[in-house]
């Protein structure tokens, strides 16, 4: 390995991100750290210019870091800091360097304590190979687990090594690489504004359509714009460089779109977002009832903090006899229309709230797949049902996908029902269904 | 951009992964296409050395093949096949290898076709920049779109050229690469034959402990290793080269890998496909009751296909009233001893198999944060519950994390506690309570 330091420094700083581990290359794990670490850095001012993924070998780290030191002043390198024999980026970077390890008394003490606060007793000795860092460096307490992050400069250069475990390499970018950023790269980061878009029931080709004379306008030719079509929706991406005249730029295009999109626009970043401001304005709160989404919606509505508030609970409604006996749907109306009808999944809603005491009820009654389809309801008919004070609505969706991906996209348009009957607001007659074949 | 190839051809073939697109690089995509060629590639004996992630920018995309080819005689590029501007990939390798362009005329002819059978007459004349390909070149249609893969030979080694959409990346190299590697690596390829043993309730360093003697035997010095942690447990990986013995080797080691480590191994790919087996060779139904999961562990039921014939369904339990209401928990208990206790979640689990209708029940009650926490009761702090024929029983955890990894940890211990209990099959009394800060 030679060490060659020295490209050009451009008046903009970069940065390059080495990931390492095994795991990766055999691709038993995805790598969602180095999007992650993309988008912030990007953000932040100092773009990834490269992404280098390499296994665990003393060679191949210090090569990949080596590479990246003659590219960019930052080098984010990610993975290989645990307390096994196979994690050895600290010895490959310090080997790199030249630069002696030392055992960190911070770091040891921290260990032997988060062990004693779990009434785990002493640390296993290899827990202390975690302690081990190259001389001179600066030692980052890891908040979420026993690996320190650590930070070395090299002739004008950044060397951060991360944990791969996502939050708690996420927890030392936030705490400790952001806010460092500024005094690091004094006037020469290049932040950038983005903007996300979020809709849900309406197909990239409608949408694309509907933005294009926007796009094409000439106030807004500096904004970048991206479609990122999800099983959850279509995502319209929005960035520009920072400077004068941006925000304006960005906020005017994202003003113009959204007023284009209104009835297909959600704040997010989750529907469920949206769907919670919109029970606790009108003071409302919301039950569940599931059939194939078996959990997922309340799920999602669980996770946002504080759902307690405006969500008692759900029924996941799996078998007929909890459908009847629980949410007490009529069973002449299940044998009749059979559970994945406009009926049921109304009864299902009404039952949702009854059974829970909500003033709103959704619903979902289909077939996720594989098995269960037939000629009249093949695998992807879904009911969703909700129903609020001022009135009810059923819809029919036929969802593309496997299994999976039926159960994500009929959650969402539950959830989307339910939301366009809340913005709506004023009385409507109950049972208004439409038929309606969302794609995407 | 110097062509250096020739790094000396080793015994085995392997292979570098180029990814290409700024979409990568600036994190609004993740890229899993490369775990996906990691896994099959290693499979079929050419494993990946190491990845690039390069911009849409000639240079980078010339240099990152360029060095992949002084490293590995098979280099598989991804991405940047589109019909936009920003799509370079095709003209950055002729570059690199000084080879001259030519339109192919029947990819030319196949973009007609599917423009005119859908409907949408002459395409853009931007779409036939796809047909543009290296003189010399192997054309291979794409089932899936418009953009055809490139195969180039270049002084004994390959550069595969695949579109970035994951399905047509896929399907090329499942039509075309893989049957063609024996041919083209005759006696040189190197499959892997892998296992992975899946863990839960263990921490990492503890397992390594336990399993290290096994992993130190000579028998076994063939067969790498690698500990993986997730937040639902730590996976161990062994690989191991296909050869004489390899087979022998690696069952050996997984043997006793499992022995060892048996009160905390699941077959998975999840927890609850071996809860699932558990029931059904039981011939037992189970009903869920959540709290703090809100819907988690009913969602990763029902995910399961055929979940139907075991699983009637779910409470999501959030208000108090519906731990009374609808799973019978009675309300002075709630008051004496808190909804995150013990008995109450030994009453949800009783309430959630009676209100049900199935003869196992499974509860979580605890508190995700952020907010919820007291000085005794913690963000962290869960009950889980199960409950079957044969026993009862209840653990405390104090889990680390924020509010997602403390409801996905409470949902696979409380999987994990109802698997442990079939596991036992025979009577065990009930209300054997015990602690437990299980860290993985």
């Amino acid at each position: 390995v030679t060490l060659e330091v020295g490209g050009a420094i451009g008046p903009r700083a970069s940065a390059v991100v080495v990931a390492v581990g095994d795991e990766l290359l055999s691709g038993r794990t995805v790598d969602t750290n180095s999007a992650w670490l993309g988008r912030v850095l990007a953000e932040a001012g100092i773009p990834v210019l490269r992404r280098a993924t390499v296994a665990d070998e003393l060679p191949e780290i210090a090569g990949a870091v080596d590479d990246a030191l003659a590219r960019a002043e930052l080098v984010v390198v990610t993975g290989g800091l645990g307390p096994t024999p196979d994690d050895r980026t600290v010895e490959a970077v310090a080997g790199l360097l030249g630069t002696p390890l030392r055992e960190d008394p911070v770091t040891i003490a921290r260990i032997r304590e988060r062990y004693r606060a779990r009434g785990l007793g002493e640390p296993p000795r290899s827990n202390f190979r975690q302690a081990l860092v190259p001389e001179g460096s600066e030692v980052l307490p890891n908040p979420r687990g026993t690996a320190p992050g650590v930070f070395v400069a090299h002739r004008g250069r950044w060397i951060l090594l991360l944990p791969g475990v996502p939050a708690e390499m996420r927890a030392l970018v936030e705490s400790f690489l952001l806010p460092r950023l500024p005094a690091l790269f004094p006037g020469r980061l290049a932040p950038i504004r983005t903007r996300t878009l979020r809709t849900t029931g309406i197909p990239e080709s409608a949408l694309a359509e509907r933005l294009a004379p926007m796009i094409a306008h000439p106030a807004f030719a500096e904004v970048r714009v991206a479609f990122l079509p999800r099983a959850t929706g279509v995502e319209v991406g929005l960035s520009i460089p920072e400077g004068e005249g941006a925000a304006g730029a960005l906020s005017g295009l994202e003003e113009a779109m959204r007023r284009e999109i209104e009835p297909w626009f959600f704040a997010g970043p989750d529907l469920v977002d949206d769907v919670a401001e919109a029970l606790q304005a009108a003071g409302l709160r919301l039950a569940a009832a599931e059939s194939c989404t078996g959990g997922l919606v309340s799920g999602r509505l669980t996770g946002r903090p504080g759902s307690s508030a405006w969500f008692p609970g759900g029924i996941v409604a799996y078998a007929n006899e909890v459908k009847a006996g629980i949410l007490g749907v009529d069973p002449g109306v299940i044998e009749a229309f059979g559970a994945v009808s406009e009926p049921v999944a109304h009864a299902m809603a009404e039952g949702a709230r009854t059974a829970l005491g909500a003033e709103c009820g959704i619903a979902i009654t289909g077939v996720a797949g594989p098995g269960g389809g037939t000629e009249t309801k093949p695998v992807g008919t879904v009911w969703v049902a909700a129903v609020t004070p001022h009135g009810a609505r059923a819809v029919l969706h036929r969802f593309p996908g496997d299994r999976a991906e039926i159960r994500e996209r009929s959650a969402q348009a539950a959830l989307y029902l339910l939301l366009s009957l809340l913005r709506e607001g004023g009385p409507s007659g109950p049972g208004s269904a439409t038929r309606n074949g969302v794609e995407s």
